[in-house]
């Protein structure tokens, strides 16, 4: 059996730490495994199913000999290195925003488009975590019945942005408890000039605003659907508009979605039926017993959820739903192992 | 001058104690204030313009003598008490749904459609916390430009389900965050047979669900926002769909609302401008200063803020924006002393 040596690139954050459990996990036969980090952090100890691993600095040299690279590092960490370990035979498959919009780079869902993974040349990019759970929920619908238009608001949690982010959210929590002043330095993002409490509070910001009052996160959700379901960010057969907000919750992404469908004729029951059998998902929608997505229980699990379906009562082929996931699993290590694990099965990691 | 014996029904839950308050600060000239509550309050003590007042059982005898009732007890106890009240000649401001679909009954923002008020038969409306914040913001844009749909999420807060909701979501946090087990015997709602934590979660219910899956909250908003805006709860020129969602904050709702108007020759700009000199309403909106509107801000205040306002790039006409209000003053007490306020000064309390 092959085997393949794999490096993980900025194993030590929020993601990072998950790329490590994803992997233990996953069913890629695994030869040796490279925890790469920044200089500050390299020196420090992690475990590898059980056995000890020094974390190295990440530098061009360190991607010799590596046959699979997870990076989860940051956008500028991924420009400069990602193309060093392509250089050096390397395949990479990358948690961060700089390749996504590059169209030579697959973007890829392995439940909704897997056949753009035989296109790569070294970079596959991995999807935002608010567009994966998505796209993975509104695949059974585009295929089945077509979709017109999308408008989505997201209650997105404080790990999206990072373990810093996470740690400064639960002392807000603790401070605004012993009713001490919160004080905030990272969200909404920490490359915006203004920090705000999130704890308690809803913050109606996610990355840096651009051109008519959208943030870049809105723009992800909107350009990376369209790059996932019709392979171009530019597509103007599917509209998408996105509103985004980061709400006090740790971890998992909830996601109200409006999808207006081509099919008139569309039931909710054929909606539902579609979702129910949709890959990757777990149906969660009986109102009668009160069962519907919550975040509390997808902290953890691979799978996203779908929920609350409803027809829109007053426009034939519009229905709402409730969409959630582990943003820091399916929303990015598990979707970055999940792609590895396919590139190893359709034997696509050194494309003859 | 005229004054006014006023009566406030529920005293003691968390919006009655601002009832109280909102009445203190009102221009209500008040002769003498009756707080009434169940037989289990009656003999505490409150206080009113620094006096100290004994809360009395609420019987049909307790309104002899009382000009103006705000009620706020549930909807049972208004059923029951409020046609009592108005047969010993008061007239009633009604904060439960009790009334809220009676055709005559007026259902009020005083911002939206004051004039309204004038066809009371003594029982007023107070329109769902949800609902009063979205239709503040969106009355500018309906006189200008004309709406014809309208796709709202919600971002609800604890403190909307009662002062025990509010008390059991405190208790929670600290729970989780001290590692021990939440539980959980009032929300998502108390009249409903499960109960889950909202600490750190999100609960896609609010209410108990109805037809086709919506959730009474939803079917609230739908038909509430089409009473208000047209006088028609079943009017089919303004399409309405919601999804309420329940989230870890204590007090001010969010709402993510998408908006079509009539005239598709709208900018975004046009939408500012008019939202901006909408009465009742505070402009939060410049993505270049980080202003925008947060819950956090928004507690104690009477205005309903509204930012990130944007076009849907791909639909003319269609604008995404972002409304907070605090649910406990604008969504309840204070719509309902503005309410009597406005009785008051255009002399309907007791008209001829």
């Amino acid at each position: 059996m092959r085997t393949y040596n794999v490096a993980i690139l900025g194993a030590t954050g929020a993601v990072g730490t998950r790329l490590v459990q994803q992997l233990e996990q996953s069913t890629i036969p695994v030869a040796s495994v490279k925890l790469l980090a920044s200089a500050r952090s390299a020196g420090k100890k992690a475990t590898f199913k059980g056995e000890e691993v020094t974390i190295e600095e990440a530098t061009p040299e360190a991607f010799v000999g590596i046959d699979i690279v997870l990076a989860s590092a940051g956008g500028s960490v991924s420009k400069r290195l990602l193309p060093e370990a392509v250089k050096r035979g390397a395949v990479c498959i990358d948690n961060t925003s700089a390749f996504r919009m590059d169209p030579e780079v697959p973007l890829v869902v392995p439940e909704v488009n897997p056949e753009q993974l035989k296109k790569h040349h070294g970079i596959i990019a991995n999807p935002n975590c608010s567009t994966i759970q998505m796209v993975v929920a509104l695949k059974p619908v585009f295929e089945k019945f077509g979709i017109e238009q999308v408008i989505v608001s997201t209650y997105q949690a404080a790990s999206g942005a990072g373990q810093s982010a996470l740690n400064e959210f639960f002392q807000e929590s603790r401070d605004y408890l012993d009713d001490k002043e919160m004080s905030a330095e990272i969200l909404p993002t920490a490359s915006d000039k203004k920090h705000y409490p999130l704890a308690f509070n809803l913050l109606p910001q996610i990355d840096v605003f651009e051109d008519e009052g959208y943030t870049h996160e809105e723009w992800k959700m909107i350009h990376e659907t369209k790059k996932i379901l019709l392979n171009d960010m530019n597509a103007t057969d599917l509209k998408v508009t996105a509103t985004c907000v980061r709400v006090p919750v740790p971890i998992s992404h909830g996601e109200s979605v409006y999808v207006q469908v081509k099919d008139k004729k569309a039931t909710a029951q054929d909606i539902r039926a579609a979702i129910a059998e949709g890959e990757g998902i777990v149906l969660q929608d009986d109102p009668s017993q009160q069962i519907y997505p919550q975040p509390l229980n997808a902290v953890g699990t691979r799978e996203t959820y779908v929920g609350r379906i409803r027809p829109d009562q007053e426009n034939a082929g519009a229905f709402n739903m409730w969409v959630v996931s582990d943003n820091l699993l399916k929303g990015a290590a598990w979707n970055t192992v999940e792609i590895a694990e396919r590139l190893v099965s359709e034997d696509l990691v050194h494309p003859q």
